[in-house]
């Protein structure tokens, strides 16, 4: 049955849910279609997730290759492909939680790297399962700097084969998913040598374990490297390479070749393979991240709306905590967060749409702004959801902290996405690299990407707002984001410059910068987003209800952004202090007035009860009862602890000086 | 064999790593006391925690239970008693993960709530082991607001019982320790009804298990609530009651009591109650809060300092993490709140023992004083500390992320300190409660307690700061964050009282400012965290080099809080943005000097290899090879998985369409 505190919820929406998540979807026949995907994956128990609160590490990379292997069964049942439009549904029904991920990144690497013999070669028995690959590049030593990789292959043109080894213990490879104890396959990044000669790092198909028995192949070490916080369904790997030859076909080509004579030749444009890391880098942040926050604002609201503690006035009924101003101040920046991203995630999709068809023409333009973008943006999103999500878990209580609330696997594994495919720091680093060359061509009159020409103009000012209305106007906020970010850069620009003409050597002078800059990066980020979603509020002028909420939800998301962060833009006086009181008074006006939507907009997500795997947010709002239930299920109390006759009844009885 | 690179940073320590370590111990003989303690416990196999990574929570429980029954023999064996000088080095010894902690909760509470009669009775049997307690008080429905429990206890004057029940779900008791599969008693609180009157929440000792064979007694249901984000060790219980009858002499009764004829009557003072939730939030501050966060600094200033990424000059080797500013403004603003807050938490220890001699003679003036920073520390320092751990586990990359580093289980454990024994938020308010209480009476001349007089003066006025030196005056900063908590409590005393002259009802205008109250509290707290720490600094006089480098975490700690709140400090002008600017250099300038006491500074914490249980974190710095060679340990490498022979082989062999 219904809990009446939910029901009640949503009997006032001042919105049609339909509508808004068909918008979500990009239209009304997507969602048809991504229900109907998600009811075929999630009817099928092979897929369920019920469990997986109570299974061990070993459990849990079990039950994910059996669903890889399930799942290759119901694709062709379905008449599903890996390139289809159902794909992205199937792993949202699933929640990535399924083997072969590194396997698709295998052959990915193969397609963007290999040349069409090698493609030929390799991709059908991938395609057909014939080989398991993994994609093997971090080292127990290094991460994001490739360069440093260690791991060798040295060619040997007497035999035409490269001769793959693992110098030093950091030279391990370590993290590959899909290696530790399923894959046959991986692509090896290694420095090339060829009489004597170091060329870089290059990727090698090199066979690990036994297509018969599975048993590792000669001069291979590998395993599993052990508990993680998330990820157990993954058996990320390592890997010593022992004298291990591969034939020089096993190179992967397309861009750099060693000839038999161990002539070592470059061909094409290797430009293309920033646009992968870009492409990898914008995928993510939907599915691995706006996706997990959405869980989380579902599961958290609709608790707080349950959940009745304490009283708001003396003589009446306990109130719900989320009419608690403290409890709406946690959540609902957090939703209005999600749908922010929402809007910048279709924005990033678009502009790597239309800077893949420019490449394909050779018209590498783009390329520059496309990687600043994905970097930043990947840095922002993952940074801002983790935190978000963490927000979320944290203002569930106790119950949040139980694993069967959903919230901690949703936290430790969004928290991943902030280290792996570029650690964060260091993407804004890139960002900001791109951002201080354009304020400087953009100073001296040359030309920049349109996102940023604002850099041209970047001038002292203050903010004209009169009274606290002024700041529900989305050209008012986003010039005060934009004004923020252009002083943020102009302003470590500047300092970048000082330290230089003073006589401090270059890389110390940015060494020294890298604080400011990256706050200058995530600045510029963020009056992206904000830009980006005033913009699509604009866009959505037909379907009123959902306007009217959705400017709410920007003003609330750019709002928050100033409350949060006031120093930036007191600093140099552009908003006064009275100025930043009428923020405040905005901004908590606001909770009250996207408090009465909650419910109803994170219903617009969607989510399966299946889904969400939660026992604080089922749809039917019954988190009592089924945090009850779940935890009859739990091996704590289904299995018999050896607890009692050991140690319990020993003392008990007083027979501990005979233990 | 040491890493050299960790051998280099010990070299040039600017003071004794020894002394500090001995001032941190509060004396020398107390180091050697702690040392002497812990290496008896560590030495002893089944106190291990080598294997703890790898085990489910099943495992972990007996584990915990078996250390909690061998602790009894050991320290009967040694001479240790519970209250005596070495319990809180055996608890840090043991990091926690042991059982019975709330058996230790259950007798507190008997000692505190109970009569003479019942201490006389349970005491013994609690001492000598002979039941297991526990503490029943939060309920699957009720956490913070006690006076909302819905367990019920009716007097029953014709057999002189009380019968507890259980009348719904959401009365469940739910989270209590020791209770869902080991213990036999537990103090359960439940709203006392007399005659059909209610007379609130009262405390009742309840066998639930029979001491012959464990078997739940007649009407109990029990069992334990399943996996939660970390605590895998305890047996966190659900508890239900069914016409469950206990005699009259089980209700505690020091404070109240039900006579035979059912009359009821308080005795007594209950305010001493209130000193016991005082003294559970000061005690764990230090052992569940200020000690992970020193050791999580341990763990990443360690790796920092042996990790090696990327170029800092190209041409040279790579560079130690810890060289880059990003990597420094990560950790070592930390170190300094590792710091700051043991020196806050000996301030709070020494309050606490002024307010117990003085609540000894019956003076309970000190008491609203004590409720108030007890609640307010214990929400700002848990939040404060655990977001530093997670900052330490990120800034450790992908390793980080491992099990094997120890981070995550330090920060999976800290986050719940966020939630148990108030609620943070709550808490918060409390405190806030107090502080616009006390600025209404200072503004209008009473007498306030000493650490808020200062509220008495809030004025408008201008940092007196002309260079970035300046800001390395502790009277300076000091006085910057006394100006500005007195602004905020100011500010919003005076909201409040303008929406109730305005005609807003009293409850809803607390709840409109909730969320600036909250803030508000929060600096006072930050404040009296600076000011302490400079106090802390000056007495330090004696010893030269100690002295010098607390000083520069203490500026350290100020200057970080600053420029991570310059909204707060720049909105009234109190600080301009030129001075901000300093602020910056200054804090900037400090990480390059700190950072180079940095590993000191964590070898000053004086943990074993055994107390950090982290492949990131030894003394020896040999991070690679124990990472690699704890994976082997893991059961996803010592156990064979099923998955090859039943889903991977017949895929691979391509007999998946016969599976």
């Amino acid at each position: 049955s219904m809990n009446p505190d939910l029901a009640s919820e949503r009997q006032t929406a001042s919105f049609s849910v339909e509508q808004l998540t068909a918008q979500l979807d990009g239209g009304a026949e997507q969602t048809r279609m991504r229900r109907a995907v998600v009811d075929t994956i999630q009817s099928d128990p092979i897929f369920s997730r019920e469990n997986q609160y109570f299974q061990s590490q070993n459990e849990r990379y079990e039950a994910a290759v059996r669903k890889a292997v399930h799942l290759q069964k119901k694709m062709r049942e379905m008449g599903w492909t890996e390139n289809g439009p159902e794909y992205k549904y199937i792993y949202r029904a699933l929640s990535g939680d399924v083997a072969f991920l590194l396997h698709r990144v295998f052959m990915r690497s193969i397609s963007v790297l290999g040349s069409d013999k090698q493609i030929a070669k390799w991709m059908p028995l991938s395609t057909k399962y014939q080989l398991i690959g993994s994609y093997a590049q971090t080292e127990l030593g290094h991460g994001t700097y490739l360069q440093g990789l260690e791991t060798t292959a040295v060619f040997d043109v007497t035999t035409q084969e490269f001769i793959l080894n693992t110098p030093k213990i950091s030279a391990m490879k370590w993290w590959p998913g899909d290696m530790g104890r399923s894959g046959t396959h991986t692509v090896v990044f290694a420095q090339l040598y060829v009489h004597g000669k170091c060329y870089g790092v290059h990727p090698f198909i090199v066979q690990i374990r036994s297509l018969q028995d599975h048993s590792l192949c000669p001069g291979i070490t590998a395993g599993d490297i052990g508990p993680k916080m998330n990820f157990e369904h993954t058996d990320n790997g390592y890997l010593m390479l022992q004298n291990v030859r591969v034939p020089r076909e096993n190179m992967l080509n397309k861009f750099c070749e060693v000839q038999p004579d161990g002539t070592y030749v470059t061909q094409g444009s290797q430009q293309i393979n920033y646009l992968t890391m870009t492409s990898v880098r914008i995928s993510l942040i939907s599915d691995e991240v706006i996706t997990p926050l959405m869980k989380a604002c579902t599961i958290a609201i609709r608790y707080s709306a349950v959940r009745r503690q304490s009283k708001l006035k003396p003589g009446e009924q306990e109130a719900k905590i989320l009419d608690y101003q403290t409890q709406q101040e946690k959540l609902l920046p957090q939703l209005a967060a999600a749908y922010a991203f929402h809007f910048i995630n279709v924005y990033l999709q678009d502009l790597f749409d239309r800077g893949y068809r420019e490449i394909q023409r050779k018209n590498f333009d783009m390329l520059p702004e496309l990687h600043a973008f994905s970097s930043g943006f990947k840095a922002m999103v993952t940074q801002c959801c983790t935190s978000a999500v963490e927000i979320c878990l944290r203002a569930c209580g106790g119950h949040g902290y139980s694993l069967l609330s959903g919230l901690p696997s949703l936290y430790t594994k969004i928290l991943a996405s902030c280290i792996y495919e570029g650690e964060n720091t260091i993407l804004l680093l890139q960002t900001a690299r791109f951002l201080v060359k354009c304020f400087k061509a953009a100073s001296s009159g040359q030309p920049v990407p349109p996102s940023v020409t604002y850099l041209a103009a970047v001038k002292s000012g203050k903010c004209p707002a009169k009274n606290k209305l002024d700041f529900l106007r989305p050209d008012l906020y986003t010039e005060a984001y934009q004004h923020t970010a252009g002083r943020l850069i102009s302003s470590t620009a500047a300092k970048l410059q000082d330290l230089i003409e003073s006589g401090v050597k270059k890389h110390d002078a940015w060494n020294e910068c890298t604080v400011q800059l990256a706050q200058a990066a995530k600045a510029h980020c963020h009056y992206i987003t904000v830009k980006n979603f005033a913009e699509a509020v604009e866009r959505l002028e037909t379907k009123a209800g959902i306007q009217k909420i959705m400017k709410n939800l920007c003003d609330l998301f750019a709002l928050h952004g100033i409350f949060s962060n006031t120093g930036v833009f007191l600093h140099d006086g552009y908003i006064s202090g009275a100025q930043m009181d009428m923020v405040t008074a905005s901004y908590l006006d606001l909770l009250a007035v996207v408090r009465k939507d909650a419910v109803p907009l994170v219903d617009a997500f969607d989510f399966t009860d299946k889904s969400l795997n939660s026992a604080l947010g089922s749809y039917d709002g019954q988190v009592y009862q089924r945090l009850y239930e779940w935890a009859q299920k739990s091996p704590t109390n289904t299995e018999t602890s050896p607890a009692y006759e050991r140690y319990l009844k020993p003392l008990l009885h007083n027979t501990l000086s005979k233990l």
